[in-house]
């Protein structure tokens, strides 16, 4: 064998590798592709329209996307689920995608919690007095008008409270004071802080704001109450009276609070909207994009979930004013009451039960806007595949992850057996800003949002146009 | 000249420099020092000393001491100004020194301010009702019962307010939204913007909160009306509320808050703490470290200066424990009435105003006590050379900076010639909290605390047992 042609070989068993190896998911699993030449082929030759959407969007809409985006919150700021407001900003979003020539708008109705605060406050009475700053999660109930006043016992985790008597809880406040891990797994005690408690005869619970860091921020959130048990009120407290109360506590002082929380609670109805770029050739297949458009009531949900929402929404805007049509219709879908527990999605899922083999793909930002990185996806190996291929198009915006459950409203179409993806974006800081006061437009870069659109518009389009269904 | 001459004359001059060379200021001015080796050689001698003095507070006495930090903290959490709870807080450092066996302890009464903060509340009437947090400054008046309601104008800078004609600022509430450059520039805006708003006929003013860095972050402050104008409200607002407002007056809406603040005023008796221990052989000559013992009412003060005062108290109590008296008096004093506006440490100045040649160093650590990196010196090129060297024995923290003023409360005996230094340390994130709900014990950190007590300590040692003053 002569030195030129072993060369040859090597090159070859070196290219083969360098193509059917892609960049594994977070656990460092390497999966093997074995794409046809021609698919890839095809993928490659989006290159000039993805170049065309990126470039347009990134050098000629950057300011006015973002600040259509800073009017819509600074005009309506929180949205909370079933408040006028979170209506009427539904209403701006239809009329400025009318305004900018889409006409394929809908909206279906949606019977949607509205859970409205009222004054709350809690104080420390011994062994000395200090305000402890709260804020009530959603659906937790009121204390009686005169509060709450009761002694305090924290507990670390639902183990620690386990591990004590009921006779030693009865009665009490239980502070929740879990380290922050991750969001997934410290938000237990938020969402089955109460439950919990209750089920050993606590009278309220306060749970350490669930966040990697602090400047006395108050995160709030959504909970559950579960059946057959006395449900009590619940809310969040700082990372630093969490921290003074375990403090005093371990210092053998005694703590005793007063909480008063009031709120109201009734359904309203409110709405899905969906916004249609009808596809050229295959217009009953449907490639979803799609961010919540409501928010919490503390903050101005710009960050939870206005960027997504906006991105989503500008999808089928854009192709529809660049006159760029796939061939199956992308559909933009700004769902709402999200943040109750994925009431609009739900609704959504429920009245489109039949079509899911018509949604080729699903896709969802709902976890910050920030510099666009890749996609957290959901699929089989082959969807995986295929998906890799066409962010070969997007490099060096080409991450892939595989979280487990891309998205919060598409995780339960994903679990139909749709394939689907989410937004991955530099988020280090998410979970500092997330339900709380501070999600604000200060939180949102032109710069950042601007490329998130752009990339979310293109790698749409290609997913909606390609001549293969993504794999199922 | 051989090669081996050559060698050893180059060798002797880069040794030269390296020895009378040291790190310029942050200007970078190399200064040259020309120290007497008798002088270098005793320095030197310390090593032992400074040794025995880190390695037994940091190994044996880290816990104990950031624990009895810890108490206070828990225990009495803010000490402003003229509170019951300062006095208090004081008599628990007195006693916690007496009984770790110091006993030279002396307080001199100070008369101080006491302003306490009411109910204080903002909201925006116009263009959308949303509530504005406010946090009013120190010393602000109250408004009328039923708050001021007016148009809002958003500038700047004081040279944007100039530019504008008093008809268009007379009545309104000016809000400040200044960018954060660094403290000492952006603070004036807190300081001074209610006179310069009074003085063009505002009602009120609101100020960007000064910091880097916010989560919707209120930052309290002092600040002071002019003479011959008009008191008005004053108070800060969140980055987030600025940016809101001025994106809101960009878009040409019309902005109306209403803005109701509440507080009384009136002086009461404080005391400075002094806690020597007597130099064995010059013992009326005084190297004074220090640190202030109150705070602004909202958070504990644990950083601002419950960090500076503990490491402060802790120097002579330590060394007395240790049995290394130094050859001055070391005087350990924590300054009342900082916050207000260096209020202790004036009365003490005009108190001691002739024994001013007898402070040969005085030492305040009030920027924070995280990682200790060195100090920041006012004096002499001598004294500088001096402190130099005496660094050397500390190394890696042996930074040296001049940044101008030093400490907060020792300004003013450094502007009498009184050479000293403030802490250096790893305070990057220090604004992020100062002066907020976030300066709490949860920012503080055991190991980077008994680091910071265990420089101080030795540090200040040497310079009171050195043959020489400090040069001035």
């Amino acid at each position: 064998m002569n030195f030129s042609l072993l060369l040859l070989i090597l090159i070859q068993i070196l290219s083969v590798k360098c193509t059917v190896i892609i960049n594994g998911p977070d656990n460092n699993v390497i999966n093997k592709c074995n794409l046809d030449p021609a698919l890839i082929a095809e993928i490659a030759s989006y290159k000039n329209t993805t170049e065309f959407i990126i470039n347009e969007i990134t050098q000629k809409w950057g300011t006015k996307f973002f600040s259509q985006f800073k009017q819509f919150i600074d005009i309506f700021g929180a949205r909370p689920s079933g408040s006028k407001i979170l209506e009427e900003a539904i209403d701006h979003m239809i009329d400025l995608a009318l305004k900018n020539g889409l006409d394929g708008v809908t909206t279906e109705d949606v019977n949607v919690p509205h859970w409205v605060r009222g004054e709350e406050s809690a104080v420390m009475i011994s062994p000395r007095r200090k305000n402890i700053a709260i804020l009530g999660f959603g659906t937790s109930i009121c204390t009686p008008p005169q509060g709450i006043t009761a002694k305090v016992i924290v507990v670390r985790s639902f183990e620690d409270l386990n591990t004590i008597n009921e006779s030693q809880i009865r009665g009490k406040i239980v502070v929740f004071d879990p380290p922050f891990i991750s969001y997934g797994k410290t938000v237990i005690y938020r969402t089955q802080g109460a439950t919990r408690a209750a089920e050993k005869g606590a009278l309220a619970t306060l749970v350490r704001s669930v966040t990697p860091f602090s400047l006395y921020t108050l995160h709030t959130g959504s909970q559950y109450y579960g059946e057959n048990v006395t449900k009590i009120p619940t809310a969040a407290i700082t990372h630093e009276d969490a921290d003074l109360m375990r403090s005093l506590q371990t210092a053998g002082k005694e703590i005793t609070l007063t909480i008063k929380m009031f709120n109201t609670f009734d359904m309203k109805i409110s709405r899905n909207t969906i916004l249609d770029l009808k596809g050229s050739e295959d217009p009953r297949k449907f490639v979803i994009v799609s961010g919540h458009i409501d928010s919490w009531d503390v903050g101005q949900g710009a960050m939870d979930d206005g960027g997504g929402m906006m991105i989503s929404w500008f999808v089928p805007v854009i192709l529809k004013y660049f006159k760029i049509t796939p061939r199956r219709t992308i559909r933009s879908i700004l769902w709402t009451a999200e943040e109750p527990g994925l009431v609009g999605a739900a609704a959504y899922l429920k009245a489109h039960e039949n079509e899911l083999m018509n949604i080729t793909f699903i896709m969802e930002s709902d976890e910050g806007t920030f510099a666009p990185l890749g996609l957290d996806i959901a699929g089989t190996p082959e969807a995986r595949c295929v998906i890799q291929e066409i962010l070969k198009l997007f490099s060096p915006i080409d991450k892939i992850t595989e979280s487990g459950s891309p998205g919060s409203d598409i995780t339960m179409f994903i679990k139909k057996g749709v394939p689907g993806a989410s937004l991955l974006n530099a988020n280090q800081r998410y979970f500092w800003y997330h339900h709380s006061e501070a999600d604000t437009i200060s939180v949102q870069n032109e710069i950042d949002m601007t490329n998130c659109a752009a990339f979310w518009t293109a790698v749409s389009f290609v997913i909606a146009d390609l001549s293969i269904d993504i794999p199922r």
